[in-house]
């Protein structure tokens, strides 16, 4: 079976653990079996492997989250890489598209597509694959998981099912309601729509060529920013007369605000963090390595990393976007598909960053237009090439690079180094990729 | 006049804006009239020359506060340095013999001593005027502000007149009460004892020299170490017949943890922070670089600075100072008489400091055993020497030093540089200091 997996946008409301490059489900705040923490990306998949270890799967992700996917999953999942954002529909066609024409899978296989972050437990995934069995017998077109309500939520769009069987066909569809409406659309049976459905690979082609006029996936991905937004509910599934919805009511949490995350999280404190005896209901996330100390709050979610410190009520917190969209800042920290980096240091006219590159792995082989840089080794040992030339490098070791000269260090070990910059107008954008040859 | 401020100890409960280094005195929160911040030494000390242009000011601090205080106030001030902590009555009597023997000043001449701590306005200046004019009189030996008390409060001790007149003589002494004593001092007409007194220089010389055997300045700061604390109420006010108490009815505040501190602030935000609509009565000081976000919070105070961050309930941030003592942390950052260093990052083997000298200011000539170091100039210009080796440094330029050799640097203008500490045994005390000569 193909799962795919949505992985979505910026997640600004979970600020400031998720920025522009990472978002909410790159961030490890679960504990795994062996007491490690884990990303939500890392626990989906996890949960994926224990119950379909034969399963393909797909993540559908914007090029920025190409290097936190590939840094936190490894090399055995397959990214479906949008060139932009342009919604679900676009975003499913083109893995449609990858899955026949990258990965070569017959087009009567099922493909079950589902969001990368809700919280959920194992029998969802056992679900999951009946939803894809569903689709590959081929009675309907579409097959959907409705999940069952808990409460008359506003933020969740629904399902009305014709029956209460655990298989029925879908009567209609319903926009995300007010609190009156859902709790009458609750009345008549309806299930929420996650956003979960399987259907025949063969089948979403045909959809995606009626919409889009291409030849295959390459063609498909180079017109990708040409395409309208559009979501798969409206392009296809509230189309479709051929569709079934299966029921399912085991545990399925969405955690798109601070108060669903800390709801789901193990333990109330992650990182360096302390509170005394009269805190009530808090939950504290330290990235960092300064200490937080919490005293005499309650109902509070406390948040801190290199991009920003959140502290708010955790009712309020779910109107954190407009806030963030305010505030100017500088990306601190990301993670890399050779390590990360995290920003120690801006100054006028320097910035001083430090950088981990894992064992094996390397930065591109690039140049700076406007500025100098200087690497000092901290630990580990590698190899530098600096125009050309390759060197050695160990603990203490100092290298200098004016700008336009080409470089490039790759980690022997584990490698870390402190990297200033030094010039007027030091920016991300200023970097030339130039192809690199190992000797 | 001789003024005598008693800059306090380490300050635990502002945590984090106040550590071992740097206590609440020199944190920079007030505006001036000038809209730029400066600390409660800043304030008192420019407050004073305001009223009171000709006093010799002198301040009793610790060692370790001695490059705060030049850093923030200069050159002009008197500073007599504590060797190590032994309550009021021995640091008086220091300071007492600092300004005989180091100041030359005039055994008839009054001095005045008060704490450096209270939020205070022109009106108290002109009482410690007209308290020191009352003690070169001579009528008393000891003449005390008592301050009119605002409610009945269980923080200060008190003092009982004997009249209603703005002078008194002092009926009796009473430790911090609890509420309902606090309450019938207050009936009595008690006044809080805020320790401010006034006293001719010859009488603080004598009371000196009953408690402590010692020739001049120089023995007594050489026997500091072996005196017991004792307090100067306990060992001179409380047995003084000869005293009488001013009554103060102007505004004093003691600034001693975070509600009062907050109480204080002419604006609810210092540093880069925003809080939404919904918080009240929340105020936020942040020292860092990273923005700080509040919603939906009342009744707090939010303070980030390199050595932590507090969150706390107003009140409850009284009971902080038992909290901090757990907290095993690393001083992150200092004002030096040079300048002022600030840690970026912290690893097993290394540690990354970011430096700044003041311009014509420079480090000690010293050493370290265990630890190499390198350091980057990211702006200014300056010169090191290294190993007696002189050399002119300007921006970008790295410079290596092997653990055993003897360096310093030296701001021609403001330097800037990162510094990277490499070892295994990485200590502050890892430091020898040698004689410097200026070529």
């Amino acid at each position: 079976m193909n799962i795919v997996l949505l992985s979505g946008g910026s997640g600004k409301r979970l600020w400031p653990l998720s920025n522009e490059i990472r978002s909410k489900q790159f961030i490890k705040i679960f504990k795994n079996g062996n007491g490690a923490y884990e990303s939500m990306i890392q626990r989906i998949y996890r949960q994926i492997r224990n119950v379909n270890k034969d399963a393909t799967v797909t993540i559908a992700a914007s090029k920025a989250q190409v290097s936190s996917i590939r840094n936190q999953l490894g090399n055995d999942v397959g990214i479906s890489v949008e060139p932009c954002r342009r919604d679900t529909f676009p975003a499913i066609a083109l893995a449609a598209a990858y899955l026949k024409d990258i990965k070569g899978v017959d087009p009567e296989e099922a493909v079950v597509v589902c969001p990368v972050d809700p919280y959920v437990e194992t029998d969802y995934f056992y679900m999951l694959n009946r939803l894809g069995e569903q689709a590959e017998k081929g009675g309907s077109n579409l097959v959907l998981m409705g999940i069952e309500p808990t409460y008359p939520s506003e933020k969740y769009g629904y399902i009305i099912p014709k029956g209460t069987d655990l298989i029925s066909e879908v009567l209609a569809f319903k926009e995300k309601p007010d609190a009156a409406a859902a709790k009458e659309y609750i009345a008549q049976g309806a299930l929420w729509n996650g956003g979960i459905f399987a259907f025949q690979l063969k089948y979403m082609l045909t959809k995606a060529h009626e919409y889009i006029p291409f030849t295959d996936y390459h063609d498909l991905f180079d017109r990708y920013d040409t395409l309208t937004k559009i979501s798969f509910d409206y392009a296809v599934a509230e189309k479709e007369e051929k569709i079934r919805v299966m029921r399912f009511a085991g545990q399925w949490k969405d955690l798109g605000t601070w108060n669903t995350l800390t709801e789901a999280m193990g333990e109330s404190v992650v990182g360096d963090a302390m509170m005394d005896g009269t805190c009530t209901n808090v939950h504290i996330i330290n990235e960092i390595s300064v200490p937080v100390l919490a005293m005499g709050l309650h109902d509070v979610v406390i948040s801190a990393s290199a991009d920003g410190i959140l502290v708010a009520d955790k009712e309020q917190s779910a109107f954190i976007k407009p806030l963030v969209d305010k505030l100017d800042w500088q990306v601190m920290f990301a993670e890399k598909s050779w390590g990360s980096f995290r920003v120690l240091d801006l100054d006028s006219g320097s910035m001083t960053v430090k950088v981990t590159l894992n064992p094996g792995h390397r930065m591109n082989y690039h140049s700076h237009k406007n500025r100098d840089e200087i690497w000092m080794v901290i630990s580990g040992t590698g190899r530098t090439v600096v125009d050309g030339m390759a060197q050695e490098v160990h603990t203490g070791d100092v290298i200098t690079m004016q700008a336009g000269c080409r470089h490039t260090i790759i980690g022997v070990t584990e490698l870390k180094l402190i990297e200033v910059q030094l010039g007027k107008e030091i920016s991300v954008h200023d970097k030339q990729k130039f192809p690199f040859e190992q000797e």
